[in-house]
């Protein structure tokens, strides 16, 4: 069977698992307060050159989008996404759960969000008998698999300083959009082009783990308390420690990422060289072909992928998507399973 | 340095690390919807001799606790909590968060609550203008170290079942309360005295991971969807079913807790004979002398440990804790440390 | 200056304002527990031809929707509303303050929900990821002035019922709904086709209050803590009471609606003819005229009236409500004032 | 039948209620945006010496307390109140539905918090692991019908301002303490003694309502959005405020408190002279004395008054509440009664 179901179904690259294992009987103190979480967090400070951040490490995703957004905002403010943002459509109102409100905004198909489709929805919310927008929820990579370039970012950003708006970048997939073909961003232009952040470990061959990243020290008081208080402090954290240390110190994060990046668009130049469309180009680990229905059934004997949403009555955008341990004949092999199949 | 710090200042017993580790490259379906999953929430339903019960896996306590409690409740009504309860005191009001409170009730220094604390509290809220009691919240082992007796439970249980409320028992360091010498209860007759409790792994020899185990089918619907909600599914679920398979499958998770119960016994043991008072005699893992003030800083320099509170002006409670890892010399080192030092 | 803002520019209609004045200095027991709120509340399940049906007074109309919607889910569960829907913009979040995740469907200009909308949103939220749909919030008369007909509504419910869906509806304006030329349903027959709704009576000459009912039994256990919980008891609850016994024992809350319903259709009619474009016919109390924006600060010297949304870049529509207290001759004067401006 | 159970049992003040009437049919905009109530604000700013204060509307007690409690605080910050305080015991949890903590501080039979008893408390919650108590809640009268003295109130502030605590008075009651015997503050002094307060109308003459004063400008930021997010703005906001102003115009508020006050200090002497014992000693309008339980069932037969706690075994203490329109007739009938009973 064919793994391109997503880029969480095998655990962490071998350096991380190594990194992790010599920890397991060292004695370590818990809740983050030892040496590995330490040595993460001024590492990530560094790469971001960010000397001033707040570096805090959570379990996964939701968990990281959900407390960090919460921690940003006061109870009557709320986050506008993007309509296809993940905190918005796949996390059981896991968002909503903390009392906020989402004001979804329509974006096209590559998932982006620019500062000229927010005037309107500011406009509208000055009322103070509506909630305040304060927060703007992007990711990068989007979940269309696009990134944002840095004309993009420093326009969004520009924006939202401009308008006394948060900008909080959901960084999932983070690897894959700093490694893109199309990206002109470092990790330090990056993070200084946004309020908060987090660096996905669990996408990208930790085996769980994200980094949240406050890139300004006046917003981040008393962060550890709220982490406690949303049952995201792990007891043994020198275990997110170690990997991102792993993952960060010899650049093996990037090279992952670059790597399932070069496969996906291996496989995306294939799929067009079969004649399929696609949902949007993808210069990321998941690519998007529309296939026939009938087609799903029988790629499903050898391959494993998700659909992804309905195309039209007799078409569905289905995804692929590469990860660390995807090979270059997984992707051939794809490639010429899907060949048989058309 | 000796550790007694706590239980989870190690990470997995190595034979847990090694299942885990098994598992790395294989390729496994996200969320728990994987077959070691399946497998080990099998062994727990046939371990608890609970066919129909409903086994999750979470990843901490404070985070099983507050999912489960909140699962089980309607917003107006509230948890009935020892005072002492993790629940209550030490996890920055995340239960709270979800909107409930918390009636805390005082206790004895063993920590345990029993049936005869409660009907005042019942009665007085029997007034709608007040919040409705509906969920009893007690921990096995206790914070103080203490077990119930399956008589305890028992009168416990079948006066909450009379009245209307719901037995979740917080089992953190449930295999330390089932092995200890004061216990004369079964797993599966412990669970079948409850409504809901979790099996802790994280302090007995797992990496994290707690498995929340819902007796009762009728109470289980859309678990799985509160648990997304609250940030609490791994993508790599896996993880989880391969670490309880481990623990569970030859024993290992009791032959762990026993051994750690042997151990505290043999320093409990060697305090009392030093003269030191204790705060509660123990029959579990934790163990509570209580030392002039002016001996902490010296045991610093040896031994990690905590302080657990204030006894009086002049001396204080300390807990040392024992673990799967702990051996017979370091408890004998910190005896003769501890002889030196008085 | 014509007042044409809203319906509750003015106070309570003279016979509710007698009615309880009469109660001023009488002595009654506090939050509800009075002879007062027990005939109203009789008089109600009368009216409704739902002998158990719980009535439960609240103070306004954005506390009802969430008290009532938020007292019948689950914390995963979701609620599916018209985008346009009053606790989907118009509520600063106080829904989702109570964690709960608003689905909001796209509809027509006439503002209503058809059964048609919802299986595609159905469908995609079988996914246990994602929040579970388990009530509909539509409003009647809808915030556009539309109704719901008997067809549509019981279309609608057998809809829901078929769906595990609850049905609530939003009744702010539900005696202009009933008293409207479109409307074909008896009181009776509106409330069996819900499973909750609220007669408002703060839009409809009282000086405060909702009259909730929920109309099924088995849904209403402990709603009156819940209330209480949401800060939505009034400690002089007769208050309450006899302005709806004062409303309803003689059919005046039916009376003032169609009073304001027919000057509303004059206005209309008389706007019509002067040539303005409405964005939505209305046979209900308030009227929907698109006007240039010039015209606005001209007609704010004669008139209180509200801009409702941007119709395009030189055009408005903007909003004039009628009520008990509006006369014929003050229809004439707007529309004469009109006749002059443009 | 003798009105003792409380002070809510009668409507307004004829004052009041006139005031109120004479607003009715003018038109007026609604929310909280009309002359009345800026009238009103303006009056209370200047009674208390506060020119920048802000004041807002409510319209009861809980709701008040709970949202202005949870306005003030960060998610993972926690109140400190007496374990007697209305915002801990008697709202069904409508604090914590905001997602705080509540720490109770067991305190005397006076019902007063003192700063000494704080310290321990701090001391402990300095470790992040637990809630952060960020402000201190207290009544004024207290629940036990006691005042601070202005000694006690300056003490108490300034202990909260030198430990970072803000300080909120629950002031249902605060009409009977400014007016109490034992008072030596004004209003004026009362309020730069505190970072919030309200001035109950509800307990004191008005037919509802309650005025928020949060008196340091720098803490009131975006309220209104707050206060509509929890559902507590009113539609016909000048209602209130028509009510402030025939309250405080010509100090009848003060007024109204001061006769209640004196009728329950002669009740109190009374019961003092027929021998029975008290709960507390009160110098407001709230008596507690204790009965032998036999005698409550004849009581109930020819007076309204509430059952407090039980005292013993075989005692009980009641409570009897006196209020504006209570008279010196009610007060001595009352006593000849318990001297028959006797």
């Amino acid at each position: 069977m064919l793994m391109f179901r997503n880029d969480y179904s095998y655990g962490a690259h071998p350096k991380v698992l190594e990194a992790l294992c010599k920890t397991n009987l060292e004695g370590n103190t818990g809740y983050g307060d030892d040496a590995y979480t330490e040595r993460a967090k001024s590492l990530i400070r560094e790469l971001c050159a960010c000397p001033e951040a707040m570096v805090e490490f959570l379990i996964g995703g939701t968990q990281t989008n959900v407390t960090a957004c919460a921690f940003l905002l006061k109870p009557w403010e709320a986050v506008i996404s993007p309509v296809t943002g993940h905190l918005n459509g796949h996390e059981v109102g896991a968002f909503e759960a903390t009392g906020h409100k989402i004001l979804p905004v329509e974006v096209g198909s590559d998932g982006k969000l620019f500062p000229e489709m927010l005037p309107p929805l500011l406009e509208h919310h000055k009322d103070p008998h509506l909630t305040k927008p304060a927060l703007v929820y992007i990711s990068n990579a989007t979940e269309n698999g696009t990134v944002y370039t840095k004309a993009e970012l420093t326009a969004l950003y520009n924006f939202c300083r401009a308008n006394d708006l948060l900008l909080f970048v959901d960084g999932a997939r983070l690897g894959a959009a700093l490694t893109s073909s199309e990206n002109d961003l470092t990790l330090s232009e990056f993070a200084h082009l946004t309020d908060a952040f987090y660096l996905g470990g669990t996408k990208n061959g930790a085996l769980f783990g994200e980094a949240l990243v406050i890139t300004r020290p006046e917003l981040t008081r008393d962060f550890f308390r709220m982490k406690k208080r949303m049952g995201a402090v792990m007891e043994k954290g020198w275990l997110q420690g170690a990997q991102f240390l792993a993952l960060l110190e010899d650049g093996l994060y990037f090279d992952m990422a670059r790597h399932a990046n070069q496969l996906a668009a291996r496989l995306q130049e294939g799929i067009k060289a079969l004649g399929l469309p696609l949902m949007a180009e993808s210069s990321t680990n998941q690519i998007f072909p529309i296939v026939e229905n009938g087609l799903r059934p029988k790629l499903e004997q050898v391959c494993a992928f998700e659909d992804w949403c309905p195309h039209d009555g007799t078409h569905t955008v289905i995804r692929f998507v590469t990860c660390f341990h995807t090979t270059q004949e997984d992707v051939d092999n794809l490639l010429s399973e899907l060949k048989k199949l058309l």
